[in-house]
């Protein structure tokens, strides 16, 4: 619906460099054409292990942590070339900022590739905190973001805190959380694995705060220290559309 | 939608018992008050544990293979009656009969679930043949049934192989399926792991059939001897009205 490009001007302590991407989005053109495509490009000096690593991390921190419908793909391609133009090699530090400056790039491309969902209307965060595990932390994420009850409420703007903790509870099934806490939109809803009474003015605070295009999910479980983040996008009738009048 | 009941006489080599189930259904009343719940009841003289494991044996095969929106409920049940009324007490032969009987009479409620799940207009039996364990059968029918993509394309009445192949494919990442072959409502789409060239007359016939309000999936995986069956229900505009429009 929308072209999904970003540039920025790097300043490393070695020097200038430049990092520009566009992708095409979300939801397949035809079934002979790929779905998501991503190319990035950066005039820094970089050798093909180094861009490789810079790559993979960035990845794993932003396109491996959005969901559209849950569904995967077998032709998603994220491609890195460097032209090496500005001369500008990196060493331990500059590399750092080159790799934060990458990082935003990508969460920026992918936020948009949410956004562009098919049907999407909204866009979710969806933050685990104090998991035992990152892997059960990204599960737990998961879990909520493809939940279609938790994704039809968040279209509907419903502050269904139970949907959310159901879709956590199902994903971590016979563990008990009497530490867990749930906060929408920063309003806290859930304290001590238990319902909060939520008073009148942050109920109307919050309902409002629903409506909104950028929702803010934030469960902490109260197990560990391990965290992880999924933005996903909403269900409603328009996916439908797209998907049920799609022919073959 | 409809009430859910259903009831047999069995006549068993030790005698007549009598079974009886009505259950009520898939989606929640209200947030005070629980999801599925179902009563069977019967004459027969069973004892506890005869019962309990003629039960979890029924209930495995049938209400535990379906789904609705792939979403776990925290509160469904099944409750198991026996009266002894009839003062039939079953023997090895006639227990056989008995179990027999009291799968098809949960399945027969199962489906009902399933048929009046919400926003459901048609119910799809997915059947995955020739897998390696029965656990990964299990889940490579899951995966289908729980698919958004497959669940939008039933409800558009489109025989998308594609969408089957690729829920399939997903749960079995990394995997080669040359053996693999699909039956869309008996008519084969996938042979030998590629598309098959459907004549004519066959996709005609197949558009039809893909418009009826049950739908048969058989996906024979090519690996193994192990077999599984799922039902689920489609996802159409229904669905996203009553979920995004429920508020808490």
């Amino acid at each position: 619906r929308f072209p999904k490009v970003c540039a920025l001007d790097v300043s490393t302590s070695r020097g200038l460099v430049r990092l520009g991407a566009c992708a095409k989005g979300a939801g397949m053109i035809a079934p002979a054409m790929a779905t998501m495509l991503c190319l990035v490009g950066t005039d820094a000096l970089l050798g093909p292990e180094e861009a490789s690593l810079l790559l993979r991390a960035a990845v794993d921190r932003t396109f491996n942590c959005i969901s559209v419908d849950g569904e995967m793909s077998t032709n998603d391609c994220v491609f890195f070339l460097a032209s090496g133009a500005s001369g500008v090699a990196l060493d331990d530090e500059s590399r750092h900022q080159f790799a934060a400056a990458l990082e935003a790039l990508l969460l920026r491309l992918a936020l948009m590739m949410v956004a562009d969902g098919e049907g999407a209307t909204k866009i979710m965060r969806v933050k685990v905190l104090a998991a035992e595990t990152r892997e059960q932390a990204r599960s737990v994420a998961r879990a909520i973001a493809d939940s279609p009850l938790v994704k039809t409420a968040m279209h509907g703007a419903d502050p269904n805190w139970g949907r959310i903790m159901g879709a956590a509870g199902a994903c971590l099934a016979g563990r008990y959380l009497p530490q867990a806490s749930l906060h929408l939109c920063g309003v806290q809803v859930v304290e001590r694995g238990a319902a909060r009474m939520v008073p009148t003015a942050e109920q109307a605070e919050l309902k409002a705060l629903m409506k909104q295009a950028e929702i803010d999910i934030e469960l902490d479980l109260g197990l560990g220290s391990s965290s992880a983040e999924v933005y996903f996008a909403d269900l409603g009738h328009e996916y439908i559309s797209i998907n049920a009048e799609y022919h073959t």
